[in-house]
């Protein structure tokens, strides 16, 4: 099996399990309890906070809370802050953000999206134009789950904050964490990742905050995670998750240049007259769009399935809809949307796989054109 | 190490971390991606989730949504149905029920706490008067996790529809999950389960319904678990949690014995001049809560912990105050409460440990009642 669907979800990293592994066994301990195993079992998953969080961010200015998920990360963060006024947003965000934004309409707050180009990317001076005195959340996704477009937070964050001091900034860190250069810069304030998109167990994500910024809680409870979220600590998922990003962060150049020789395999070996790339020549490497216009993707994929190749169809968070919406907003029509594929790469991908995969696409999609002309 | 403390988390179960231990490797897939390896890791899910919802509900009339834990459930449960009118739950709940009450009273809705017996139990007569024609939710837990006091919530969910049929009915149940015989019945709507407390890992945990009632999301995003839990779904901990179930349900009459067996040793050993026992007779075998009036719980489990053994104080989940909500509610005074230690035992738990266990706390209670004379 080649697996090319590695935005949806990455094989966990197998020495980050193995290295974690003893908080499933004799390291099981409640993290909350008062005896020494308990507080041992605590100071694992403060080490591992320490070091998710150092990667990206100054320790002294932001913190970390552990969720159960990125999705968590995302609604823990848009309903702690856009409470009232107005929740500027884009049109390029994942389900997490997008969903919570519904919510927050149907709660009464106002929702303003602002356009994409036809990369993916937020349109900046969309997104300023919508942003006012009543402005009480800003949140824009650092890489596009669907195209791979990669939006200037540092810059937008400063931009938001000249227009409105008051406003606070989330971006949805989750396809950029462990794969992108970054480091939190002032305006930011809150940032989600997550685990499984870059080797490490389901189970862990975080919201990494600035320490001026009070969040609310999703779940209430027994008060772990400084109150800001409940339920006994997920131990074994935090260290994994902990152990998967420092491999991830010590090799980011090298990783990336291997993703964009994957990225760029495809670019020049998918046959021409079939497929569109819609991803920006400058997206992150991690994340290839392409769109077979006239086939139907899903068609396609299984075809492509059943000769040993995994690859994806826009995001498996939004699988449930033919179109997607993302899409759409970069300006696709539904024929280019409902043939759209998506080829993502981890570090573990090689360039042989790749080779060989695009040869097996080229293949289903002549075959498949040929049936459907 | 002697480990009594399996309320607040169990040692996963090795034997359920191997079976499930795939889907973190070559079955690490996306359970909502569209090709057949996603479709497999989907059916893992759904074995799991009719696995699970099996051993304590007809699967005709309840369904079950997976969460991340049994505060996650909890939540769910409450913020779904006790939007309005009043919430009637006890003073007996977990904290993630308690402290979801807390945020229901912040956001304007009435809530009545029904009063305990001194073994913590919900006293039935005054639940059922604080019930009236405007009671949205009751929320009555199952097991009390710091005194193992039993609730009849079969009797009580009959009690509370007799009294106004358009009340849902909810339940903590993850204290006797596993452990105490028991089925969902016509009035019981809602049934909060966790993995952790059964030999399951953390990161599982699970909201029972039933079918003719509407959740509404926690998280919101990508739509998975039928709208109603969004995230990418955490197969290990699922799977690995069906199996921990499977096997605590096939053995939960010896499981119950062998507990019953290591409660009583406790009962007849520990020396009476310094320790009452504040747990009824008929309470969950599982859980036994004891007080060395007059001496201080956190210094005794220190003691107890330097020789070897591990002993709760109250809930690990409310480990931050140092009285016990629930103890007090009991009518204990404040020494009583200041004096608590929670033993607490799994499967695996054996007599031998526990009369080596009673011995130690025994001398080490002698010695700190001789010092603080």
């Amino acid at each position: 099996m080649i697996y090319l669907d590695n935005a949806a979800t990455t094989r966990p990293d197998q020495d980050a399990v193995r290295g974690a592994l003893s908080l499933l066994n004799e390291e099981f301990y409640n993290p909350s309890a008062l005896y020494k195993e308990g507080f041992s079992a605590h100071k694992r998953l403060e080490e591992a906070r320490k070091s998710i969080l150092s990667h990206v961010a100054d320790v002294q200015k932001y913190s970390l809370v552990f969720t159960s998920c990125g999705s968590e990360a995302d609604n823990q963060a848009i309903f702690s802050f856009a409470r009232r006024g107005n929740f500027v947003t884009t049109e390029g965000e994942h389900a997490a953000v997008y969903q919570a934004a519904q919510e927050l309409s149907r709660r009464g707050v106002e929702v303003r999206f602002a356009r994409l180009d036809r990369f993916g990317r937020a349109d900046e001076a969309d997104l300023l134009r919508l942003v006012d005195e009543n402005t009480s959340l800003v949140s824009a996704i650092h890489v596009n789950n669907e195209t791979g477009a990669i939006n200037d937070i540092a810059s937008l964050a400063k931009k938001v904050k000249a227009k409105n001091p008051r406003t606070v900034f989330h971006s949805d860190g989750v396809q950029a964490f462990g794969k992108l250069p970054f480091r939190m810069t002032d305006g930011i304030d809150l940032y989600s990742v997550s685990a499984h998109k870059i080797g490490g167990v389901r189970g862990a994500g975080a919201l990494i905050y600035a320490k001026n910024r009070k969040l609310s809680p999703v779940i209430f409870g027994g008060g772990q995670e400084g109150g800001y979220r409940s339920g006994t600590e997920n131990t074994f998922a935090a260290v994994q998750f902990s152990l998967a990003a420092e491999k991830k962060f010590k090799n980011i150049e090298p990783d990336m240049q291997k993703a964009r020789r994957c990225n760029a395999l495809f670019r020049e070996t998918l046959h021409k007259n079939i497929f569109s790339v819609l991803s920006a020549e400058d997206a992150s490497p991690y994340i290839l769009c392409i769109s077979a216009k006239g086939l139907r993707g899903e068609v396609l994929l299984h075809m492509i399935n059943d000769r040993g190749v995994i690859v994806g169809t826009g995001s498996a968070c939004s699988s449930r809809n033919r179109f997607s919406r993302v899409i759409l907003a970069c300006g696709a029509d539904e024929r280019t949307a409902d043939g759209i594929l998506r080829i993502s790469f981890s570090a573990e991908t090689t360039e042989g796989e790749c080779a060989e995969a695009a040869r097996i696409i080229n293949e289903c999609a002549d075959t498949l054109a040929e049936k459907t002309k």
